[in-house]
């Protein structure tokens, strides 16, 4: 199965925030950025591997500010590591100022998918790999959330997980 | 009001289509891809002009081909030519193969927005100043549609329309 | 096949613009307008025919005036001509002052749409047999918006589309 | 403040089952209906008194038979008796055979809706004058429907239910 | 069939009004309130019989106050008898005060399911057996509403309904 | 301020899986759960400080096994702990087997919120008391978490989360 890169797997999703996509304070709710990060990272997983995708986990999303009414709003989605039959989406969200066209990095997100035959069993993903320093960064530190992850599901022992525990006992 | 160009005006938004927007016969609905087509064309046309934008037109818009169930569809706006207060843009629309991620292209539409302020009266955009050749042929015959949609509501005489006349007289 | 008249296809449909139907000006958004349009008008095919119809196209659409939230909006859709097996639907859009029952027409848009059977494939519709002057009218320029689309499309030379031609050699 | 016939409130609503409508049957859910059935009444109610209107409560609704997807729907809402500050609204629902364009009725329900101000307090509304048979009987038993609403809701004693009482008591 | 009480079909459901879901006042629409209704007591029917159920038809349903933008809406949902096939479920709806957290009861509904096979023919439904002194009330009143739909439906004579008449002969 | 106890924040929120929540594979989708959640969790938050809250971050959700079309779905959030203007929210998700009612644990995931006041600026809220065993070890793992979300965000070094420290040094 041949390599790809993360180019390859990008999708630009770009939306307008429209009165029911808002809260009762007027901004962006966030189930419904979720929503659109859900759709923008399954066309790139599914660019990656070519084939029927499902949402695996998302990981760490912070909303760190409010998105108003009437902005427009940029999601940028690209595997940042693949595994055995798994694949890591990195999200870039963007707001940007309508009258200056000035673009403001608003949110980070991690999901993570699955690719599976018509039965819904899980099936080999080609690997990544990334160019960009940016891409590499991302591409190991999948691993230690990756890790995170299994310990988190009691599936491995933190003393295993060799990468993640030189964060802490070095850092 | 400084020009722009159409690549500082064009918005991405990729879709997957789901269950809920798919009519009978499990094919993407007619009137969710317009919907799609006017969101990615009013952000296309905020980005050019910078102020609140509504929807004036739109232009002749085919469905040439049927677009499944799960496939990812990319529309790419662009502003093809600016006038007084409105702007004319271009969608191109696009579905892909998710085994072989090939692309088809598979719709043009035309959308005319006019740039409003918070009181929804008409205000000046800046002029459009086409670059590559398909974008210069646009904006060309962006003046000829304009004639037509004046005839078409008559407000201009056939006789008067000479860019349009020109097609049928010399062509 | 038994040939119609545009009032056995006539369909109605009376919506109330609600909160989630508005921009961030508090009018309509074209987009909801275009999807109820397609709606009405994919009914109105239905009836004519009596068979599954998919959206072929869209023809000029204009947004002559800004619907405000709460008002009642009326559309009617009727066919206007058939051809071999597609058909030309009229949709005319009234809005009500809800204080006075005073009705405007506020818009009118043609949409074009095609008999299919369960596989997709075009199949024959019955003709069209106009009535109302206005009707009569509209069958009539049906054929010039034809020719029209035929030749944006590029499937025919401005030379070859006598109808439209004449409109303007002798307009 | 002049009457009115139920033909002045007449509203129409046409809609086609798409598969975002339906059950797990493929059949139109019952939630879908009963809020195409609150959309068409209030515009019906909107359409005799020129104000806001709220619903104030439904009646019994009966879904004799399901309606299926790619079906096409058809409600008819007319005011069938206003009180002080209330309208009841009747809805005749029909289904078509697509086919055949046979019309066959499913349903009848009965909504009643409060006029009122910017504020939401309750305003008197025109009186009804009922013109052919079947309004002269709605208009009729509305008021036994009224007697019963009082008695379910314990402001009326069933002695007092005169017209009510009658049924029983005759029968 | 073992029979069921009520507490064993209990369904829960939560909502926050969104914009999206206001009428033009801010205030939450009947209609989509009767849509949340649906899906509670559909939820509460299937817990009771195990089996696809639908909505056969909706008894009186009052709205006595707004439900305002932001305000925190709990349906409760109980079966509150089954005949053979049908089960009636009672609906309890109560808003609360965000700040005070204070719950006030706004609604009741009634709404009726038939069970079904995957070809939609009526199945039978195991028994109810009421407990609480509320639910032994409601029990015994829905044989009542069962007679007077009966009646309404043109399927049962007044002088049959000897429960129903005994209301207002004694009354 | 009064301390609250996690159960004077549950919120329960059921729903049914239907035709328009399914992916491709006829599942629920990732982005409809994660709306479901964010709901549901939003409603708890609301509960626990009687004040506006505001999404601040999803931690890690995990998708375990598919849900499918027509099954129920059951969401319970309650707060798991308060810091001094935010508030962590643990979702409990089951699903259950219709025809014999049994529920199956599928998904726990953790979101965020923070109290406003009406400009959007942070305000604090009651401490949570743990009672049961499940929320005092909740209430524990949360400190651990959130020192996690300050080391990803940039805002702790490592060396200083000492509770999560603990958990590699002497696993």
């Amino acid at each position: 199965m041949k390599s790809k890169t993360p180019k390859e797997s990008q999708a630009i999703l770009t939306e307008i925030v429209l009165p029911n996509d808002t809260n009762t304070l007027g901004n962006l709710m966030g189930g419904r950025l979720l929503h659109w990060m859900d759709i923008a990272s399954a066309i790139s997983a599914t660019r990656h591997c070519g084939r029927i995708v499902v949402t695996a986990s998302v990981n760490n999303v912070s909303f760190n500010q409010p998105i108003r009414l009437g902005e427009i709003v940029t999601l940028q989605a690209k595997v940042s590591r693949a595994f055995t039959s798994s694949m890591e989406v990195y999200i870039d969200v963007w707001v940007e100022n309508n009258m200056t066209g000035e673009k403001k990095k608003c949110n980070e997100a991690i999901y993570t998918f699955v690719a599976v035959d018509q039965l819904g069993h899980a099936i080999n993903v080609p690997s990544l790999v990334p160019e960009s320093e940016e891409e590499r960064a991302r591409y190991d530190s999948a691993l230690r959330r990756r890790q995170l992850s299994l310990i988190l599901a009691g599936k491995m022992k933190p003393s295993d997980a060799t990468e993640l525990k030189a964060l802490f006992t070095e850092g």
